[in-house]
C-alpha cells in the first residue's frame, strides 16, 4: 500500500474474541502497545463491536459475528487465528468490504510433517504393531516400502504444498489435486483438476485431504470417490471433517476396505458411541495436527506483526479471497 | 578379480541353511541352474558340508556353523542373508580364508524408513493418541515439530548412513557417532566418537542405535549413558539388543524419564511377563524394521548374483571384515 488506507495517527480498537476455557493469546501488552484492546466472548461480542476497527477471532471455531454483526459500525478487518475460515464467513461479511486475514503459513510445516507421520504410521504398521504388544503377541509381518508409494494430496494451498514437498523428500510419489489442474507445478509436479477426483482416485496409495471448506469442497470425497480408491487405500483427513462423506467412510473402514487417520470430523468432539472410536482402521485424533509446542506464540505474533502493519496505514496481507473461501494464491 | 580363484568350468556346491517353519528364499530353480544346491537344517549341516565351497545362511540367527566346523573341508564363502553376522562368526571362521559376505544394501531404505516412522510417532504422540482414542477421550495436546530436532545416529555403516539421509531430509539436526570420527562426513556432516558416546549425549532427542555388533559395541548404550540422555529423550533401537542395557533402558522407561521403540531385544522373541510388553513408553515390535514386501526376494536375488559371480571365478562383495564384525568403509 503507498496510500494508507487509514489515519496512521489513530490509535484502533480491537475485539478479542475468546471463550471461556480457551486459553489466551500470548503477547497481550505487546498489543494493548499498539491498539486499544476490549476481550469478549460470543456471548458479549455485539457489545464489544461498535466502534471497533479490528476483530480477532482468537476462538476459531466461532460463528459469533454473524449474529453480532449489525454492531460491526466500524469494522474494517478480521483476522482468524486459523488456517480455515469456514466457521467465520457469512454473506453479510462476503458482501462488505471487510478485510479477512487468516494464520496463513503457521501450519504448513506442522500440518506436512503429521501427515508424514500418519503416512509411515501406516506403511510400517505401527498402530497394528502397538495392538499386538499390548496383547503379548510377537508376530513378525512384512510392511510396506514408502519410497514410490503414490500419494495424492487434495488442496493447493501452503498446507497443501509443504505437505507435498515433506512427502517428496521421502522419495513417495506425489500429485495434487485443485481447482487449476497443471502439468509443471513446482511443488506438486501435476496437479489433477479436484472437480473431476473421482477419475484419479484408482492408482492411490495415501490420499491427503487438506483443502479448505466452501461450498465447492462440501462432501467432495462423497460415497463414490471413496469406491473409486483401491483395496487397502489409506486416507488421511487434516482439512476439515465435511469435506468427507463421514459415514460412507466409516462404512469402508468396518468392511476392511479402507482404514484412515482423522484429525478433523464432522462433529468435533467425536461424539459418544460413534463407531469411529473403536474400529481397528480408524485413527482419531482431536483436531491438533498442526498444533505444536509454541504455536500459540507463533499465532500471537502474526497477529501482533499484522496489527503493526494496520496501525501504520497499512493492509496485512495476504487476505483471504471471501467469495473462495481461502486465500488465492 | 583379474584372476579367477577358482576353476570356472567346475560346477560349485551350495549348503542352502534353513529352518523348520521359515519361509525358504525364492529364485531357488535359478540357484539351481547355477550351482549343486543340497538343503538343510542345523540338526543336518554337518553332513552337507563335506565337499561344499559355498554356504548360504537363510537361517540368519543360526550360530549352527560353529559346531559344524569341522565338516567344512572345503568350505571357500559364506553369504548370510542378513545385515548383522554377529550370531555367524566364532573364531575358527575368523582366522579361516573363508570369505563372509552379507546383505549390505537391502536394508538400508527399509530401515530408514522405519526409522523414520518412530521418529515421527514419537514427537507426533500417535501412540498416546492411539490410547486416548481406544479410552474414549478426546484430548487435544500440543505435539513437536520434527524439523530441528537432534538426532544422534550409532552406527556408520549403510544403515546409519541411508537413516541420516532421510532423517536430514525432514530437517533434523542430524549427527552420527562411530569409530571414525569426522567433521566432514558426506551423510552425517560430523560423526563423533562412539568410544566416547556417553560425553554426547546430553542435547540428543532422539538416539538411534544401528551399530553392528562386536565386543566393542555390546552394552555401549549402558546405564552411564541412558543416564546421559536428557528427561524425555527417545530411544530406537534396530541394530541388535545387546547394544543396549535393556534392564537399565526398561528402568528409565518405567519411571517415564525416557521411552523408546525397540525393534530387536535382547532375547527374541521378548519373554512373556517382560515388563517392556505393557510399558506406555515402550513400544516393540518383533525384529522387522528392514522386512518391507519382497524382502525375500531381494535377498534370494542378491544371492544369486553373488553366486553368479562366484560361478564365473569372481569373489562376491563388499565381503565382511571378520576381525571387525562388519564391512568396513
Amino acid at each position: 500500500m503507498t496510500q494508507p488506507h487509514r489515519d496512521p495517527g489513530a490509535r484502533p480498537t480491537v475485539v478479542l474474541l475468546t471463550a471461556d476455557g480457551v486459553v489466551p493469546p500470548t503477547h497481550l501488552e505487546e498489543l494493548r502497545g499498539l491498539a486499544d484492546v476490549r476481550e469478549c466472548t460470543a456471548d458479549t461480542l455485539a457489545e464489544a463491536l461498535p466502534g471497533a476497527e479490528v476483530l480477532f477471532v482468537w476462538d476459531i471455531f466461532s460463528g459469533a459475528l454473524a449474529s453480532a454483526w449489525h454492531a460491526a459500525d466500524a469494522l474494517r478487518w478480521v483476522h482468524v487465528a486459523a488456517a480455515g475460515v469456514d466457521a467465520l464467513l457469512f454473506d453479510g461479511l462476503r458482501d462488505s468490504d471487510v478485510v479477512v486475514t487468516n494464520a496463513r503459513g503457521v501450519f504448513d510445516g506442522p500440518i506436512a510433517e503429521y501427515v508424514l507421520a500418519c503416512v509411515l504410521a501406516h506403511d510400517k504398521q505401527l498402530h497394528h504393531t502397538e495392538r499386538l504388544q499390548r496383547a503379548g503377541v510377537w508376530r513378525h509381518r512384512e510392511t510396506t516400502r514408502v519410497a514410490g508409494r503414490r500419494v495424492l494430496v487434495v488442496g493447493t494451498g501452503g498446507i497443501g504444498r509443504a505437505t507435498a514437498r515433506l512427502l517428496r523428500a521421502v522419495g513417495t510419489d506425489v500429485r495434487g489435486a485443485g481447482r487449476r489442474p497443471s502439468d509443471d507445478d513446482e511443488d506438486f509436479g501435476v496437479v489433477l483438476d479436484s472437480a473431476r477426483l473421482v477419475e484419479h482416485l484408482g492408482d492411490v496409495d495415501h490420499l491427503v485431504m487438506v483443502a479448505p471448506l466452501t461450498e465447492a469442497t462440501r462432501g467432495m470425497l462423497g460415497e463414490a470417490e471413496l469406491a473409486a480408491l483401491p483395496d487397502g487405500a489409506h486416507v488421511i483427513n487434516v482439512g476439515r471433517g465435511q469435506l468427507v462423506d463421514q459415514d460412507a467412510l466409516t462404512r469402508e473402514i468396518a468392511a476392511g476396505r479402507l482404514s484412515a487417520h482423522l484429525d478433523v470430523l464432522v462433529v468435533e468432539p467425536l461424539p459418544d458411541g460413534d463407531p469411529l472410536w473403536t474400529l481397528d482402521g480408524a485413527h482419531v485424533s482431536p483436531h491438533m495436527s498442526g498444533d505444536v509446542v509454541g504455536w500459540r506464540d507463533t499465532l500471537s505474533e502474526q497477529f501482533r506483526d499484522h496489527l503493526s502493519t494496520w496501525a501504520r496505514g497499512g493492509v496485512p496481507g495476504p487476505v483471504v479471497d471471501k467469495s473462495r473461501g481461502y486465500v488465492s494464491g
